[in-house]
């Protein structure tokens, strides 16, 4: 055994014995990482892996000015919100110059889960209601109820089942659900799902708080809503009085090519914007953006104070990204890459029986693994070699969907053809070897 | 109008437009800070603030070892707990060697509102239970459930009242409260409260999920909990099944000078500890320790991840932290300067009518006004008018407590002694301003 080797055997034991077991690791042989840049995540041993799995590093790992915007702010003053500072101003303002109309208030936390939960205040405060419309399958986060209106948790291993103010609408996935990407009205007729919902409130005589959900569904299966699904459920969810939220932590910033946010793909404007993961490449920042109406509403005399959110320096970090986002033209550039991509993989489900499925836009992919395609039994474990296979090749992908058979990618946005190529040829090998 | 004040007003009119109005300004003329160093404040024009207030920039802003440990790590890897890497087992020992047994597991998320989340799922998965006791005027964060649990915001403007699974005991403070701070059973008497709501749980047949408290109440009015108090309580959580929580956001890391963590005043072990806050100094990090047969229950089979929560950055940075309050001793000169501070501002009560209690130890302190020291009337605009005339006199502290006439000094640890005196003289004048 090496050194970089029982060194990693000496923190796997460490950790099993200090750190809670419900905080898992990735791949059977846990990736012992020591550094990175852009695209590239070097471990232990100096080997560099292709990272095409991390949102979280959108402008790319250790990129130098996010890194320099930090530190010049550190050096400075790193405080809160209760004391006037420029950075606060200039990252809403940046932030909100790339949203429409109405959505021209911010407030900042320090996480998707944070940014979720304050979502649902602001939406109870103004609607004065308490029930919520969500997908199936869904995550928005880890704090209790951010858990209590996620079924992907409420209902998997040690979920404690759906609470009676959570109605949870069908999850519009074209390829595995009732209604399948050959339906031209399948975006409407998946939004009948929430229609029924409501319905059900009405005979109660329950009010509806709001409807939230991701504008891709991510650990539903790297979903793309089909045409005119938002459009049809947001009509029908501001009838009856809700408030129409749209998850963009997996989607915001360009990632999805064509679009800087979600839901400009569905063309509709949602009442409050989440925004986590990506806007501070790292550093914990998080975003609630919404309307002055809401925003009215919710200032009903009780303060609303985050220790941290929007301190000093994640906004200046907030504002550098964003920043990176529009002059090294990652939404342009994640489009290209993205096509690039998508071309060749879409080929392998001529290739291999078990590809069932090649759908996403930009950088946000997702390959659906099936034992049939018929039935569409997902294929749990060959999506798990798959993605270990790629971790020992040098590739690091992920798997999810409620059956854990769906290859997640969505790499830092720096990731261009070259290590798309290299991900192509290794996903092809791992394929390959599952037929074998 | 000089530039800097032109300046300050435009950020407060821009700040209006675009920020969620329930995100609070401190003082009636906000502060426009530009720069700190250690326990001081610089504003726009070069003005030096004495910085009494913020707990949060434990070992002083911008301390240089937590500017290159924030660096060095941003630098090398930002990356999440699915990945190995030493800073996550460093820090996880470093704090459990400041931590008695059984509380031998960390979980790292980014706030204290993500800490107090973490630590009622952990208890609720322990127990099976779901109903709580809390303290009445505690605040332990500003999530839904979070604000549920804390009667500061329930019970305030724009509060929606008590939760039925929330049962709220009485605040054991000995100078507004039911038994004084005369009487030497008043910590057993407190606790009578919390046993007369498990007896109601027990009456109604239902089970008790635990008791979470922060060990000095802070917005209840920088409360020092009676000798006698947290033993009698826990022993009777204990007994009914329920785990018993410390919120150690405000008071954790050698505040109060004797004590290290707040609950080692009151000779009780937790069975889990919530940090916040202070263990950053303003980078986003906090952490929940407990013991390992809690951990073992919450091991049901749902993942807990957390994007940014034990990231390499945060745990390099609170490592970092926490080394810097051992080498530079400043448990041990919280309690010096406490003692010097507390030494001046007792004799304040005997100068000022007004000055109905000075209490506190270490770097935590609370100086109550009244009106009437039979009624004990709070004199509210005169806590604010105080803390209005500290400001414009260079020293910034804040008021707290159910009826916002406590003042509140919390300062960074590196506070010294000439800061108290600075901080006395302006104190004096202030009060005796009030007066005429």
């Amino acid at each position: 055994m090496n050194k970089s080797m029982s060194d990693t055997q000496t923190l796997l034991s460490v950790r099993r014995r200090i750190i809670g077991p419900s905080v898992k690791l990735a791949y059977r042989q846990p990736l012992h990482v020591a550094r990175a840049s852009m695209q590239y995540i070097f471990d232990a041993d100096g080997r560099r892996y292709i990272d095409a799995y991390n949102n979280v590093p959108h402008v790319g790992h250790g990129h130098p000015r996010v890194l320099e915007a930090a530190v010049g702010q550190m050096a400075l003053i790193n405080t809160n919100t209760r004391y006037l500072h420029e950075n606060l101003q200039r990252f809403a303002e940046a932030l909100i110059a790339t949203l429409p109309e109405p959505l021209r208030v911010c407030y900042f936390v320090n996480s998707g889960s944070e940014a979720n939960e304050l979502a649902l205040r602001l939406a109870r405060a103004h609607t004065g209601a308490i029930d919520l419309i969500v997908l199936d399958a869904a995550y928005h986060g880890n704090t209790n109820t951010m858990i209590d209106i996620s079924p992907y948790k409420f209902n998997g291993p040690g979920g404690r089942g759906q609470p009676p103010w959570v109605h949870v609408a069908r999850l519009p996935d074209v390829y595995r659900g009732e209604f399948k990407s050959t339906d031209p009205h399948a975006g409407p007729r998946y939004a009948e799902s929430v229609g029924e919902r409501i319905a059900q409130l009405r005979a109660r005589d329950t009010g509806l708080c709001g409807y939230i959900a991701e504008s891709c569904p991510s650990v539903g299966g790297q979903i793309l809503l089909p045409e005119g699904y938002l459009a049809a459920v947001y009509s029908e969810v501001r009838a009856a009085g809700g408030v129409c939220m749209a998850d963009e932590v997996q989607t915001g910033y360009g990632r999805l090519g064509k679009y800087f946010y979600g839901f400009e793909q569905q063309n509709v404007i949602p009442d409050i914007v989440v925004l986590g993961k990506p806007i501070g490449n790292g550093y914990p920042v998080a975003a609630v953006v919404t309307t002055p109406e809401i925003a009215a509403s919710f200032d009903n005399g009780m303060e609303y104070f985050s220790t941290f959110g929007g301190n000093t320096v994640s906004c200046a970090v907030g504002l550098a990204v964003l920043e990176i986002v529009k002059s090294e033209r990652l939404q342009a550039h994640a489009e290209a890459v993205g096509e690039h991509l998508l071309a060749q993989l879409r080929p392998l489900k001529d290739r291999y029986a078990i590809v069932g499925d090649v759908r996403g836009t930009g950088l946000f992919l997702g390959i659906e693994l099936v034992r049939d395609r018929d039935t569409l039994a997902p294929a749990a474990a060959e999506a798990s070699e798959t993605t270990n296979r790629l971790r020992e090749d040098g590739v690091l992908i992920g798997t999810d969907g409620p059956y854990h058979n769906v290859l997640k990618i969505r790499p830092p946005m720096p990731f261009d053809t070259d290590d798309a190529d290299a991900l192509v040829r290794s996903l092809d090998k791992a394929l390959a070897a599952l037929g074998s």
